[in-house]
């Protein structure tokens, strides 16, 4: 299997960028296409010795879209991007995935401009897994790719978000429920309950409403939500975690039991930490465009990158755009 | 100053609130009413002993709304119930404030109902407070008293955010910040670029957009949104500072090691613990209404209900209403 990695993107590209490409080249048996410049591809690959293991390719791209660039506007202009380029190893059959750590909003106008969405999709969307209290992940879907949503786009999410727990992350059957302010079907906006209608009907394993604690709790496998909300809920559990580790970190820092105790605490904390860790859970999915597109972090570090790979080989792999079409189809 | 409390409103009723609400009367020096079935108020305050230290009434209700009840409905056939009385109590002058830790939506429709909003208000707010990472709080307004908003609605939000963030916590000039998905004025939905506009020109010290990790990291004391965001994003904070405690819990018992150093961090944990106890933090006001209503939770302990009356005399005499009706001339 053939993925091009976007090697310009991310804050610390190529590096870490390269570096995780090489990881997962070797753990996943997948032939790398690194998409960028050439000069800068290749004096990292110098810093990795035998390289002979892997099966890897060069193919230029002269440009690099920054992050704080209009994403369409830029599209079009810089039509050398390593972004622009990787996408067309998609639709020329040359790559089967693509994995960035660049600019979301550029993969996704990349993705939607250049290979286009699904068939039967309005919407592609994407899918994020935050850790929750079974050890497990929940998926929240749209995670910030479109921000004004009507219900059809969220009946939409549901259907990707359901493939997306059931064939990548093994949750199956997956319970998809709609983001809400509270259970019973009369809570919520005008958008959720047009939303909680389309959804009884939908070919989906809908269990209701879910509210903002069910996201972390581990009783529902999907969260359904348009991307405005999605990026906010994302954003605010980020800062909760941050925030109680740093307290954590004051509280052990008081007195010298205190800092005695957080000694001996430590190799708990580590176990705890991992299990917060985002980098562990692979890249971000962009679902519903013809190809697969993994969304990595911008400050992806090198293991963040290698599960991302793991995740796009995962999606060719179980046909999950196939399955998606297949759903749409009711 | 005459609180009336609603004596037969939460989980717990009346045992908690009662004992709360005398814990309240000796520390603040208010004179309490209670509201609600005498027979049940009086064989509570059995259980108190020498509690001629403290003011006190006893106004009777015969009715009670639960908390799955149509708020408006209920109001409406149950005219003798705790949280009406309350709230004629209110427009009588016999009392100055409710605290209730009823049905919320009860609270709201009698507020709306019997008291009316304040002048230039058209959508009355609650407004629930968050710790921060300053170890202060931030406010978020709306929590979920009006799912769909519309931008003016908004503006009042934020002009009532930030007068409950300097009168009665004290933050001033409270920073009020529009919640959406990116600092930037072009980042967010249709609703927020056209209430950024709105907000620019208002009489508010607004610091533009925050994003979900902000509401946690001390960058803004007033956090706008509407109440589905508010509902979902306090929900979630809540979710995840359970998942975190209790993951903590599960690493610790987790090998004799840990449970040593388990027993070595407990101070540490149990001031932590301090900073995440929402009872410390009182009830939520519910801002923009004729008369001080403090919702406290359904759950609320014995000290929560304290707290959310001490909310409710410091409203009183900082002259939170007068605060907000002259900001909105503007």
């Amino acid at each position: 299997m053939k993925i091009a990695i976007d090697a310009m993107g991310g804050d610390r590209a190529p590096q870490n960028v390269i570096e995780g490409a090489i990881l997962a080249a070797r753990e996943y048996k997948v032939n790398t296409i690194f998409v960028g410049q050439p000069e800068a591809i290749e004096q990292e690959l110098k810093k990795h010795r035998n390289l002979s293991d892997i099966k890897y390719d060069i193919i230029p791209a002269s440009q690099v879209i920054e992050m704080n660039e209009h994403p369409v506007e830029a599209l079009r202009k810089k039509r050398d991007s390593s972004i622009s380029v990787a996408a067309r190893l998609i639709k020329s059959g040359d790559a089967e995935a693509v994995v960035s750590a660049g600019s979301t909003g550029a993969a996704m106008a990349a993705a939607k401009i250049i290979l286009g969405p699904l068939r039967g999709i309005k919407r592609p969307a994407i899918a994020t897994t935050l850790p929750n209290s079974n050890a497990n992940v929940t998926v929240v879907i749209d995670a910030g790719a479109n921000v004004d949503c009507d219900p059809v786009n969220l009946v939409e999410f549901a259907i990707m978000g359901q493939v997306y727990a059931e064939d990548i992350l093994g949750n199956k059957p997956a319970r998809v429920g709609l983001l809400s302010i509270g259970a019973e079907k009369t809570k919520g906006n005008k958008i959720t309950f047009e939303t909680y209608g389309l959804l009884s009907e939908a070919p989906i394993n809908f269990i209701g409403n879910v509210e903002g604690r069910d996201v972390v709790n581990g009783t529902v496998d999907v969260v359904v939500c348009d991307g405005f909300v999605g990026n906010i809920l994302l954003k605010i559990a980020e800062g909760m975690a941050d925030m109680i580790m740093d307290a954590m970190r004051t509280e052990f820092s008081r007195n010298i039991i205190a800092q005695f105790s957080a000694l001996l605490t430590k190799p708990t904390l580590r176990r705890f930490k991992k299990r917060f860790d985002y980098s562990e859970y692979g890249g971000a999915p962009l679902l519903g465009v013809k190809g697969t597109f993994i969304i990595a972090h911008g400050g992806s570090s090198a293991n963040a990158i290698k599960n991302a790979v793991r995740v796009a080989k995962e999606s060719v792999t179980q046909n999950v755009n196939a399955h998606i079409e297949s759903k749409l189809d009711f």
